[in-house]
């Protein structure tokens, strides 16, 4: 059958083949046994049992792994993987359960991003293993305290948040809200604790710098903060740092890790911010005057002033006015990333042109610097 | 014991008492066999095992509730409760295995918001059992249409964010996004939807209403949203849709349900918002000028200008000069609510005055007026 002509064609090509059975979880479990059989015998080196919709509970999912591994005769020849969606809340329990039943390859992402739902936390999986050891035979070499800045890292690249209430990554997981909590939390910490905020690379202690910090300050600050940058890379950073202490009293953790993050979504930009002045109110029009720096060496300076519905569509159709395409705002966000009013702030922007997406994002104490 | 003074002296005063074993799920279940039937006998009506911590996994509660009921003579008069927390992932899977162990109160939380990374979603735990009826031998009675209005409801008021790949209510649930999936679900819904949209409240039909459409249109049209206003909300909510619809093109079931949900945190306003004007750049200093309206009968004007560093600063600036007192803002946050550049903005404030937080929520195609 196809199976077999499909897993062996793959196999002339590449070392390794995975054989996925999508929607494994709503098939007829006597004719999954025989399309595995079929694949191993075929040459594929991994077995993917999906639950392709988030429709299994682990009990389900236990049974159906262990009867998998009861009923395939060749199963002992291939790794056996699991990948699990999040469409009714069980994807990390489901897949935990799967491990249990003796799967060795878990599929999972950061953040738990994926289609709908989204996928298994990575995550959640891997302190759920690390917290709850004596219940999964695995060993794991995962280094924990990556877990919350690889999470900030992804929310940075792609614009997704992860919500407050989200377990591991989420702002508030390691926070205790209700008094009996925090004065439990004061007495012992295992009482309500059972990973430490360290343990994922949170580091609650904000040794503050401020604008008579020196450059060897900051950089062995970054460096507990893990973050390794070439002498350019260091000297930009450096800049950039001196002007924000300029305007904010002491620059924290979250601000640094801001300044520096943007370098990792950075693409060689055509137009720079020059200048721009906005004037609006609610009795008067928002108009936005725009000048942009084109090009590295030409160094040629256009502006352009616009009226808008508001400041920032008014900023937009100045930029229009001088790229010359047009777009469809499709989402923008302004969230301050710091507490105070000196804050850092942080806009994140989607456009739409001709039904492609693209994504900016920007920091800056001004909201509006940060927008455009 | 003191748990049986306790839940006797409660009695006296209550005739429902629950007893709740705080963090049952790491203690010695022996001993916990005997405080419950210590409790059932001193009058408790509900005996709750909770999940402090967030420490369970699924096989695991199953076995302690059932070990519970075993072992507990007169559990059978009370009713068995379970209280998830989501530290690992797993508050929902939880739940659910509980609820086959058994026990017929389960405690969960819209948004799976609470205590550190939340208590057991909900919303999550309904379609479950709604979905995988066979699975679980329980009838609801919820009307599961309401359940996306409420998580928004949730969200509105406490400004905490669902993120998008968040199980049911997120913004992603129901997308699909990779060609294999679309043409799937193109073809055969329950392909890849295990449950539809519209089960949850989700109307994807945008019924648009524009600057023509009349008052009647806009009240059916409210009704079918789920709305039900009295002749004077009618007449403020149909007043701001005109005003709304005159800026916008056309007006879509996310811009009314902002319109008209502002009126469940509304609270009575000693000053209004009369004019600002505000301008910025990043060659000038911010200022804002704001003029508010004080109190109802004697209709004072007060006009302040100040400077700051950003425009939503030297806002709140001027704003406190008015009011004539402090405050730090803690959290601000703009989104589009909508698409396109005509968008309406939302406006979260949080800010922090001698240890209270306030927040703040305004909504405005200008994201200043929105945010002042």
């Amino acid at each position: 059958e196809r199976t077999r002509t499909m897993v062996a064609y793959a196999r002339n090509y590449c070392p390794n083949v995975e054989f996925s059975a999508e929607d494994a979880t709503r098939s007829n479990p006597e004719f999954l046994y025989r399309v595995f059989e079929t694949a191993i015998k075929a040459g594929a080196t991994v077995i993917n049992v999906p639950d392709t919709v988030g429709y299994t509970t682990p009990d389900e999912y236990f049974e159906l792994i262990r009867k998998i591994r009861e009923n395939v005769p060749n199963i002992d020849q291939v790794i056996l993987s699991v990948h699990c969606h999040n469409d009714l809340g069980m994807a990390v329990a489901n897949t935990l359960a799967a491990l249990r039943a003796g799967v060795s390859q878990l599929e999972c992402t950061i953040n738990g991003i994926g289609e709908r739902a989204g996928n298994a936390a990575l995550e959640e999986i891997v302190m759920a293993i690390m917290t709850r050891k004596q219940n999964f035979d695995v060993e794991l070499r995962v280094d924990t305290a990556q877990l919350y800045r690889s999470s900030k890292l992804l929310s940075n690249i792609t614009g997704v948040v992860v919500q407050p209430n989200k377990a591991i990554v989420g702002a508030n997981a390691f926070a205790h809200e209700a008094g009996i909590h925090q004065h439990g939390v004061l007495a012992d910490r295992s009482t309500y604790e059972i990973m430490t905020p360290e343990s994922i690379g949170l580091n609650k202690n904000t040794m503050v710098l401020g604008k008579h910090s020196g450059r060897h300050a900051f950089e062995e600050h970054l460096k507990t903060l893990g973050y390794h940058l070439d002498q350019e890379e260091l000297d930009a950073a450096f800049a950039k740092f001196k002007m924000l202490a300029d305007k904010k009293k002491s620059v924290q953790d979250a601000d640094l890790e801001v300044l520096v993050s943007q370098k990792a979504v950075e693409i060689p930009a055509v137009y720079q911010l020059d200048r721009f002045v906005i004037n609006t109110g609610n009795t008067i029009t928002a108009t936005a005057s725009v000048r942009l720096r084109r090009g590295n060496g030409e160094e040629e300076l256009i502006e352009k002033v616009s009226i808008g519905d508001g400041p920032v569509y008014a900023a937009f159709k100045a930029i229009e006015k001088i790229v010359g395409v047009s777009f469809v705002l499709e989402d923008y966000k302004v969230r301050s990333v710091t507490e105070g009013q000196d804050a850092l702030g942080e806009a994140y922007v989607k456009i739409r042109r001709n039904g492609k997406i693209f994504t900016g994002k920007g920091v800056s104490t001004d909201i509006f610097e940060a927008s455009v």
